[in-house]
């Protein structure tokens, strides 16, 4: 029996890659690298090199879960847990933590999000099994640190204890999680070099996370725990509907992570990016000689330099005299934007 | 009776009008002002000042009768004279001119293009008024001319000649016809008072017109005199079918005008364009206070300049950073051009 199991975290609206992603097909279920694989399914084959398919589950919002099911038909249906509402990323991780134990008191979880890009696979699943080995070995609750290329402020960092010598080597005991910072701090923080980008993977057994919980969140872990009845029967369904109707709304980061002791990090320097701008997708695209990404199979474009533009593909354009702009074109919106103002999107899809 | 007829020519495929004009549904029968309205519906309701809408004929081509009859409801189907292949002015005049002179042999033709623009519609009754007197009264072949605004490169220009005490006053006697001139040429033009831009207007008696053609085209008058039986017959559309098969390729500036003695033109001041392109539309679109033209429901058009933008009602956009472009979005097409580059516009479509 192997005991690695995945949980996949796809509940997500991902507003900022409008007007690609929206409330009814948000960003993980995009191909945003047109490649002919959504996030959600590059994740999924992903993690195939380290849990057999039938243990890798998908936790997403009941009004997705045809979707996952249509973009990842090779697995089933009771793979596939329904959130009825959002709760964040607690509620999300005791639910599919509970259930697990419940058929594999042995399982060892590895949680990720659906929505993020990952390069360097190889590199991945070796990080990954260090994690595993600390998971098992030690009792702890292990994350994924990404060693910074850059004073992101978008990202959170952990911080964690000095010292090439230390037990484990890559395996590093967390201090502190930190929040996103300002400019000034992230430097200091990158400078430093014990502060590594939070991924939001996490690695650890199904018992050390819901004994973590029992602690923290005692009230949380009893509402998944109660279930225990229920879980792999007809009835779990509307068992959990009422869970999540009454549990906290909270991240399993202030949850458990940053009051937990046995908490490491597992340093790592795989190509990541949590996606969460256009121009952070850019940065992964394949470009021309004039630093333009395009994807799109009819596109003319003319005198332009360093833009994005993604079009259906049924889409003939003509794109002239351009410069920094991000060009996006889905069903009933467009979108053209210079890449420097990209962090007004937001307030302007507020004004609709 | 009213001897008043006119003829609209509305079988273009205006290419210049991309994407929002396409061989299946070209300029004229477009909304382009955004008012509700296509240029063809605009030039109909414009000459009801001046006959009545059952003298009012439509020329065009057979793949284009539905949409004519779509867009004039009023008409009846009798007015749609359908051209089985695109053979230039000449023929098309020849056609309609035939078949209302069987109709009325006293019948005055307005001759029209369907996708101008026209604005100050009383100045262009009354110019027409005068134009049919010139017409009517001396049997001449009249044509308007626009006085020129700008050494434009894009229009041909009509030579006349000099004098206010000359007869008519806004009725001179044409010179000459001048082919698009380049800039220089077109400068002395405009400097020099004598040329005014050929409108493509046309005003003169049926007999007038076809007295002409049997002069200086006989082939062509021949062709469709010879099915004067078969006018407003079941056998109408059959005749012409074999007509058009036979026809010369010929504007009736070429195979006329060119070669009249009779000619005269009407000095007109009235605004008019041949929206012959994107530019020459901006200019007659409504603008707020940065110069944008904005056609669409449902834009947000932010830090942006000089812009005409056109984009199809349903459809939600945010456009930012953009100075000096065209951006037009039709059905599977996508346009986003500087207005400084238009004159590629052909080029590009060339290249799909």
């Amino acid at each position: 029996m192997n005991n690695n199991y995945c949980i996949i975290m796809a509940g997500g609206i991902g507003s900022r890659f409008w007007p690609l992603s929206t409330p009814s097909k948000p960003k993980q279920f995009l191909d945003v690298l047109g490649i002919g694989k959504s996030l959600l399914q590059m994740t999924f084959e992903r993690l195939t090199s380290i849990a057999p398919p039938e243990n890798i589950y998908i936790v997403t919002n009941v009004s997705y879960s045809n979707l996952v099911q249509e973009q990842l038909p090779e697995i089933n249906r009771t793979q596939i847990l329904t959130e009825p509402i959002r709760k964040n990323t607690a509620p999300c991780i005791a639910y599919a933590s509970s259930k697990i134990f419940s058929i594999n008191p042995d399982a060892t979880l590895i949680i990720a999000p659906s929505d993020h890009l990952i390069l360097n696979e190889k590199k991945f699943t070796n990080i990954l099994e260090i994690a595993i080995r600390s998971a098992v070995n030690e009792d702890r609750l292990v994350t994924l640190g990404i060693k910074p290329t850059r004073p992101d402020t978008g990202y959170g960092y952990i911080e964690f204890e000095a010292g090439e010598n230390q037990t484990g080597g890559q395996v590093r005991k967390v201090i502190n999680f930190k929040e996103k910072p300002i400019l000034e701090t992230a430097q200091l923080f990158v400078d430093s070099g014990n502060y590594y980008w939070n991924s939001g993977i996490f690695v650890w057994k199904a018992s050390t996370i819901l004994n973590a919980l029992k602690t923290f969140k005692p009230k949380l872990f009893q509402l998944f725990s109660a279930e225990n009845n229920f879980y792999n029967t007809e009835k779990e369904q509307d068992a959990i509907n009422k869970c999540f109707e009454f549990c906290e709304d909270i991240s399993i980061d202030f949850a458990v992570m940053e009051k937990a002791q046995n908490v490491d990090v597992v340093l790592a320097d795989f190509d990541w990016s949590d996606l969460g701008t256009w121009v952070s997708l850019y940065q992964y695209l394949e470009k021309d000689k004039k630093g333009n990404a395009v994807i799109g199979e009819n596109i003319q474009l003319v005198n332009s330099k360093n833009c994005l533009i993604n079009l259906s593909q049924n889409k003939q354009a003509i794109i002239e005299g351009l410069d920094n702009h991000i060009v996006v074109e889905s069903d009933n919106m467009l979108l053209i934007l210079s890449k420097n103002d990209e962090q007004n999107l937001k307030k302007y899809l507020e004004n609709f």
